[in-house]
């Protein structure tokens, strides 16, 4: 059942009402309003350590901006720059990110999936970047765009997830350079929730941002966030030219990109927890100054990528629990400069959908959840360390943020009375289930997981022994049987069509030009 | 590698040294000291919404107490008893619990594994109830006594479990009648943790009273805890004879016992999450207020076991967003009495130990830490809604009590300034694995899972495609291979025999005397 034909339901005749309630909802659900505490770990002083290590490091030690532009910008803007160290005093960066709001509204394509972000509002976006896919038949291979394109519609039918992400595979058929056009494409196409633009070099981000002007209009992005880009950090205290570029594209447009140093705990940052988080945010906050330095008032957030390294491997882990301490911490002071924040969610380490995957997947939502993050990236389908995306995961995952969407809303007291006459009507040794409260609230007093098998034993095992993965691989299908396209305006998708194909001609004669992309 | 021999290697030579670090640590973590705050969903108008409501319940409505002693004694206590409903004014419920410990200390046969509980400490012990098990062999089948003596040795080898759980099991080998003697018996041999007692019946109850006597001596129960049974109250609103019975046995021999209402949410309470909290608020303080009637000042604990009921099938669903809202809620509420309180963790509703039971599992860990549990039971091996132990997950579960217990205790400052200088160390893009600090603290700063598999793909395919379940297991079996039994005294050991013996051969004549048995 299809967003249109639920719509139909809500004022056609019982058969159809009937049918609705037995269906699944795929209507996306408002951005979360956190309705629980933050877990705040630190104290004020803990804090104020945190800054201060952070703003020490800045100062005496400084940050590489590996980029000529940013660097003269840094130095009309007056930071102390020595060759490409720029030193930023304590000052100069809480002037600069005092500017960067704290909340706004992303415009959609559909303005029915406009998003509030920042405070309390939180978004859900899948996984991005995996060069691999378990797709429909669980095998483990290279990703195409038209596996993005069937995750890009499988987002578009899951309630929880408020935006795209733009390669939530790595379309590996695709040539390198023209990637990121054929995937906006694909996310404004298939979908018509919020979306995700590549930045991977500045010219990448300056196409995908053009893109969001011919489906909105220049003068929207100007005062409207109606997409999002991710700029890494190389830790430890490295901003290369690749993501300044992109930085640069984004603020100057308006745009919200995501400041993220990328850590890997033990590798390139210290062996513990707080001054991990002492080092990532000093990363952080210079990435959020320089998008000041570009446009002041532009919006921007306060990213991170965060993973443990095992002493074995050397891979990264997920769901270990300095893990979650991080994201506490990193929670607190983000809210401590009030700037909005990202996390990522739901990650696995594991090889296949085993017990593993669902561990490690569920403690990142918790600690992502009680952290109180704002952009929840990488929240379907993350496997293998980021490396694969598992399509059977995917559909799991993005009903577990259904869950955890449920959780922090917090408790509901609407129906509080009127349950509590239901007590005194059942009494003592009663049962509730006919009593009209716990008809007309069921569904919605509790929860019922979409994908999690409770029968008894015995006809689980009758119908198979069916596990999660084959049961969620034929939830999957079946949502793509019932995905129908948010059609595209035709004029924008011809102006889209158009722009693709000149960029497609001028790229190859740009890349013989800047060999280093 | 057995304790002992770890302990040689602390005193012994570079050999027994670096075996040391290599193997695994089974030395008991003390019990948890908490160090993250607790997610408190409700406001102070809240929780006395709650209050009034579960108060006004006591008193309007009356609970049923089936139990001519309980309701003889409640009367002398001043209740107001109607025929089996007792109505309990709250200023009397007030008045009784407020004679209940916050906190105590558990004495365990090995006084080096004596337990901190209440307040800001927290013990986790492993499921209890299961008939069947997935055994070694991950084959599920009717579970024995020789079953329940393996995973009490897996409880003894495993860092983060604290105690162990009377009945993990059900040896479903054992005579009915007989079964709490050999459980108590196993438990007592085959680990040196503090043990529990099956509260089955009174008779039952007494009997493994007896025995912790016969452990500790009489008079150290006078004034110690060392045992911890359960009570279940029937919800809705009636506690029965059995579990009155086990509730004076443990109370008027000043040893604590759980008072657990078992909700199952939507069929024995109301279809939503905070009435539900005050239905069994009501029928938990209750049973305590019942704790107090038979010896005033004896220990006591706000138990509860919780589940969501699905609509589909009727059976109870494990890791649902209103499970962890209802574990902050009445972690709230013990808190706001002062007393210690007891929930479920890690549970399962899968069949097998597949991702669901992974996420399910971790999303109960979740809520219980951060709801702030004291007696965390039910922490290892729970699939299939308690119905079934599995040992692949009982020893993953172990794990994640272990990380989960490093999440909470929160987070350590005591390396910052070194950490930071490190950051002064290695400067922009360098890397951090050959810095003395991270050589020093690695293995102390970031919790090394010891299930999951972090391998690169190609590793982990190469070497047979092995899920989590498969290395669980091989785990297990290493585990029982190095186990060593940590001896009972063997004049204990005898006297625990004889009283066996002798209450062998006295149960069949009291069996036939009471039939209801």
């Amino acid at each position: 059942m299809n967003v249109d034909s639920q719509r139909a339901g809500r004022t056609g005749g019982r058969d159809a009402r009937r049918a609705m309630r037995n269906a699944p909802v795929f209507d996306m659900l408002p951005a979360l309003k956190r309705g629980i505490p933050t877990c705040d770990v630190m104290d004020e002083d803990q804090i104020a350590r945190i800054d201060n290590a952070s703003m020490a490091i800045l100062e005496d030690v400084g940050i590489v901006f590996r980029d000529e532009r940013a660097l003269s910008q840094w130095r009309v803007a007056g930071a102390d720059v020595r060759g490409e160290r720029v030193h930023l005093d304590r000052g100069l960066v809480k002037q600069l990110i005092s500017s960067i709001p704290s909340e706004w509204t992303y415009r959609a394509r559909n303005p029915a999936r406009n998003l509030n972000f920042g405070g309390k509002y939180s978004i859900f976006a899948p996984m991005g970047g995996a060069p691999y896919i378990r797709g429909l038949d669980n095998e483990r291979r290279w990703a195409t765009l038209a596996d993005l394109q069937m995750l890009l519609k499988l987002t578009q039918m899951s309630p929880a997830l408020h935006c795209t992400s733009h390669h939530i595979i790595e379309p590996m058929d695709v040539k390198v350079s023209y990637r990121h056009l054929d995937i906006a494409y694909s996310s404004i196409k298939y979908s018509d929730k919020m979306f995700m633009g590549m930045a991977t070099t500045e010219r990448n981000a300056e196409d995908v941002v053009k893109m969001a002007e011919i489906v909105f209009g220049p003068e929207v992005l100007e005062t409207t966030p109606v997409i999002t880009g991710n700029a890494n950090c190389n830790s430890p205290l490295v901003w290369d030219e690749l993501m300044l570029g992109a930085i640069r594209a984004f603020s100057s447009k308006n745009q919200p990109i995501l400041c993220s140093p990328f850590a890997l705990g033990g590798a390139n940052t210290p062996a513990s927890a707080a001054p991990t988080v002492a080092q990532l945010n000093a990363e952080a906050l210079a990435g959020l100054s320089y998008t000041q330095v570009v446009r002041k008032g532009s919006p921007a957030i306060y990213g991170h990528f965060l993973a443990t390294v095992s002493m074995k491997s050397g891979a990264p882990m997920a769901g270990t629990p300095e893990i979650s301490l991080m994201n506490f911490m990193i929670g607190q002071m983000a809210r401590h400069y009030g700037v909005p924040w990202r996390t990522s969610n739901l990650l696995g380490g594991a090889k296949s959908f085993d017990a593993q995957a669902g561990y490690e997947s569920a403690m990142t939502l918790n600690a992502v959840l009680h952290a109180g993050a704002n952009f929840i990236w990488h929240s379907a389908g993350w496997n293998e360390g980021g490396l694969q995306c598992s399509v059977a995961k995917f559909v799991v995952d993005a009903d577990m943020c259904a869950m955890g969407y449920r959780m922090a809303e917090g408790v509901r007291w609407d129906d509080f009375d009127e349950a509590i006459q239901a007590v005194r009507d059942v009494g003592p040794g009663g049962h509730y289930l006919g009593h009209p409260h716990t008809q007309a609230n069921f569904e919605r007093g509790f929860y019922m997981p979409k994908l999690f098998d409770d029968k008894p034993f015995e006809q689980w095992q009758a119908e198979g022994s069916v596990e999660i993965t084959a049961r969620a691989l034929s939830y999957a299908k079946r949502l793509l049987d019932e995905y129908q396209e948010p059609k595209l305006d035709e004029g924008i998708d011809e102006a889209l069509k158009d722009f693709i194909a000149k960029r497609k001609r001028e790229i190859p004669a740009e890349d013989a030009l800047n060999t280093d992309r």
